[in-house]
């Protein structure tokens, strides 16, 4: 096998197609274009009202078991997937998020798929694409300076300084602006306050991008961001500071979704990118409310392992679209599952142990009580799930059929798939599979019901996704609860913010682990995206960059071209 | 005369043609344009070599008379001016800086012109554009935090932390951001440091972009940025730190100027918005050099009066461009003049006192000194003068006439232009002013020779260009220029960091001051940028909000369209 060009030289030499004939393809009409540049479109909203009459697409997920903190490769599968549907004749659309700028100059790849299944123009996608992350940076700095500017104005709603929660962001890893000090210098610079900053992909308004389901909708969600509280106890609202209007004028061409297209010409929507660790970790309901009615499948992905972003993909976003999702992809790699055995440790940024890639079909084996609890997670919502097998060239045939035996057991469809490789004809068999799978009858089933209280919502995920024993609240979690009880927080859904590492809250705690409980240090609210979050362990909002920053090798060559990007 | 709609009203009143007939009508061919909605494109640099056989324009700078704090009405004077010559069949190109979105929100009003003379779309203008000033942001702080994580990772430069002088950027006005301390937390979130944030308008990054005259050239300036000390004292550059390729990548199509249209459907290259006071104060190169090869008339804006903006236009962007002026328009108002009498007082954001308002040609007279001074500033670097009296309702002939006798007295050219009200029409008497004056002999001459020392180019520019008697150096500074001199930045030209609101360093001295002595606090270098600067007085570098920020009144109606911007 030789082998391949790298992400960006394939990136670079794949011919790309008029955006205008992508979104023909995809039934899109001219008048609800908006070009930026060739390849990249915006799409009004009105599409969505225009194609109400079109009947719904297969809605799938596309989720994965407990990642290796190199990824187990969703965008790339789902991007492979949707190739290999279209040359199987199916019209498919793909939903994905927009990758964060910051990460690009640290240690992580492109966000953009991989190899011969690749969303592009990869170059704008890792940088500024349509500038939707730099508007929400603007919407959300602009609140911070006004909150700060209302205290120094006179504070007339009196706001306790120490009770602000609302930071700010930039989409930047750069660690020393976690923690700041704020308004120093003469009177007229404000009042001193300890706060920091988060990369924007943490903004709550990057979740309210996310979950938003029209124009009215966001505004109405910005208002009702809370930023801290009174002497009195009282939410102060961006609402309240008067905010909310000019905010949602910072955003109102962020709500329309992003077309790309992939390396073989599919449709893509890419939009928002809320973290996947405190936030929902899903791409935006307006563009899967989009995608719906352009084709005959969405595929659409969700952060980390079926229990982060799936968990918060069917319990928080499904709820707000009001689609059902009809499959689900679990994308497996041999390595993870080595990985979960417990015998090997992967490091992001240094080469993988040797022998974790000797042939050792046990070690898979080993490891698979990961897959199966993931299995069993999917199965859980009510929903069928496609084992897809990422395949790598250092893999081998035994230890692939460990992974078809195992998912074979429990009654789950599988697929090799070769997408990186070979484009869409590597995942012909996925395609196959998702497209029976979609034939299952689906009952959809959510882990919670709105009206649960929040604890009850929080230690049914916990137990019935994760495969904990319990919950334990600290005694601030417990006082935080009663208070969002009483704020009439009580019906929102929850996210629970904890390692995507392990199926536990441990990071060092492989496979499927059993007899153990889920510690909630803290709750917070985002009472504009809608939901109660649990802090249960080190939750880092803030990226760094290491010792060596990718930066360091990003230039431009003599013909103006861009080099060291991955 | 009936009052006019608002600039708001007219902009979203008036219907805008496709760019791709304002870019045929300029000239720019198709393969060159880079859509971003439908009336906006982003224009290759290629279009530049590619219209090199074309002649040169006639190159007219709009600068003003110093103005009140409300501004004279340059920008609408421009916009006008164009739309006039375009009436008379003359090709023309407008060239402006782009408005910084931050003080939209404060108290600010759009930089877009006004009335029946405003560049359009003013809703995408005055907000994002296509974000190259996001774009600034994000290389301006990606340099920050590799300086920041450099130190943090072993200081393997011995980077002195009390001598780094980058601070950050944000597009906004944040008073709490002025002085911050960075770095504070656990050991892993930096090294503590005292700092602050800049608005945008004022990075060296935006002066970069506005001076470069291409992508080769951009890259090497972002490499020869200072951003502080070692502790032997040697200058740290973004080159030294690996960040300068990143930084270039972060701008490459930030490079290309936008082009709009007017509302008379004029062209208008809008680029880079370097601060007028510490800063450049100048739009970019590249859309004066693309410009030139596109129209009959080139007319390109510079910040504040004719000794600010205008004094770096000849003095420094000039000699980087190569182009040389063929005439300056002087605008000037009845208000300004009268405020220069001493008599009055304007205060932005407040109604002008009703004094000021009545008929009263004398107080023309008495503050007549600041524009005769003006007229020659503009003689003194051998360009021929036009002066522009930008009409308002409120005016009177006996006031125009008394500006007028001035004018002439001393051999200018004078019109009075109703272009905020009547659009192109009201400015076809400045129109064959400008074109007039565009026939007379130029004999360009800048106030220096970069052969000087940098001493004697600050004193020139105080005694020649402001009418000071000298300078006087602070002991800080002259241990700085001799420190400067020997890094080798002594071949640099200078930018006076004084106040706009007076030809003096002292903001409340009105009319044509004499007597008086620059004092320089400081001398900093922007060795990116490629100029010294010397600090005179207080320069705010971060805007801030005011007790009622105009964003409390920026929304969408039900229809989601914008209201309360202007």
């Amino acid at each position: 096998m030789s082998p391949l060009p790298t992400d960006l030289e394939i990136a670079q030499q794949t011919p790309l197609k008029p955006i205008d004939d992508i979104a023909q393809r995809a039934g899109i009409a001219p008048e609800h274009l908006e070009h930026y540049g060739r390849h990249v479109a915006k799409v009004s909203l009105d599409a969505i009202k225009a194609k109400a009459d079109q009947p719904a697409a297969n809605y799938v997920l596309i989720t994965a078991i407990t990642p290796t903190p190199l990824g187990e490769g969703k965008t790339t599968t789902a991007v492979g997937l949707a190739q290999g549907l279209e040359l199987l004749g199916k019209k498919t659309m793909l939903a994905l998020r927009q990758p964060s700028m910051g990460p690009v100059f640290g240690i992580k790849g492109g966000a953009a798929g991989g190899g011969y299944s690749q969303v592009l123009p990869m170059e704008s996608l890792n940088l500024h694409l349509t500038g939707d992350f730099h508007a929400v940076t603007a919407a959300h700095n602009l609140l911070a300076a006004m909150l700060d500017n209302h205290i120094y104005q006179g504070n007339a709603l009196d706001i306790d300084p120490q009770r602000v929660s609302w930071r700010r962001v930039l989409d930047m890893n750069d660690r020393a602006l976690r923690n700041v000090v704020v308004g120093l210098g003469a009177p007229e610079d404000g009042v001193p306050r300890q706060s920091g900053f988060d990369i924007t992909a943490a903004s709550e308004v990057m979740v309210i991008l996310a979950l938003a389901t029209d124009l009215r909708d966001l505004r109405g969600r910005l208002g009702r961001i809370v930023v801290g509280y009174t002497h009195a106890g009282q939410p102060v609202t961006a609402e309240d500071l008067k905010a909310a209007g000019a905010m949602a004028v910072i955003l109102k061409d962020a709500l329309k979704p992003n077309l790309l297209q992939t390396t073989e010409h599919s449709p893509a929507l890419i939009h928002a990118g809320p973290f996947g660790n405190i936030a929902t970790g899903n791409s935006s309901v307006v563009a899967d409310l989009l995608g719906s009615r352009c084709a005959e499948y969405l595929l659409t992905e969700a952060g980390f392992g079926s229990d982060m972003g799936g968990e918060r993909f069917f319990n928080v976003k499904c709820r707000v679209s009001g689609l059902t999702p009809d499959a689900a992809v679990l994308v497996v790699t041999v390595r993870a599952l080595k990985a979960h055995s417990g015998r090997y440790r992967i490091v992001a940024g240094k080469p993988l142990p040797a022998e974790l890639l000797a042939e050792n079909p046990d070690d898979v084996r080993a490891g698979a009580d990961n897959l199966r609890k993931h299995i069993e997670i999917v199965r859980g919502f009510g929903v069928a799930p496609v084992v897809a097998i990422n395949a790598f060239p250092s893999d081998h045939a035994s230890e692939h059929a460990v992974i078809r035996e195992i998912a074979e057991g429990l009654g789950a469809r599988v697929a090799v798939s070769t997408h990186v490789a070979e484009g869409g004809k590597g995942a012909l068999a996925l395609a196959e599979a998702v497209m029976a799978a979609c034939q299952d009858p689906t009952q959809f089933c959510p882990t919670y019901d709105l009206g649960d209280d929040l604890k009850t919502k929080l230690d049914k995920v916990a137990r019935k996704v994760y495969g904990a024993d319990r919950i334990e609240l600290s005694s601030a979690a417990r006082k935080q609860l009663k208070g969002f009880e009483a704020l009439g927080y009580g019906q929102f859904p929850v996210v629970i913010a904890k390692t995507h590492l392990s199926l536990s809250s441990d990071p060092k705690r492989r496979g499927a682990p059993t007899g153990w409980t889920l510690p909630v240090r803290e709750l917070r609210v985002a009472a504009g995206a809608g939901y109660v979050y649990a802090i249960c362990g080190d939750m880092r909002t803030m990226p760094a960059l290491g010792a060596h920053p990718s930066a360091e090798k990003i230039d431009l060559d003599e013909q103006g071209r861009v080099v060291g990007l991955f």
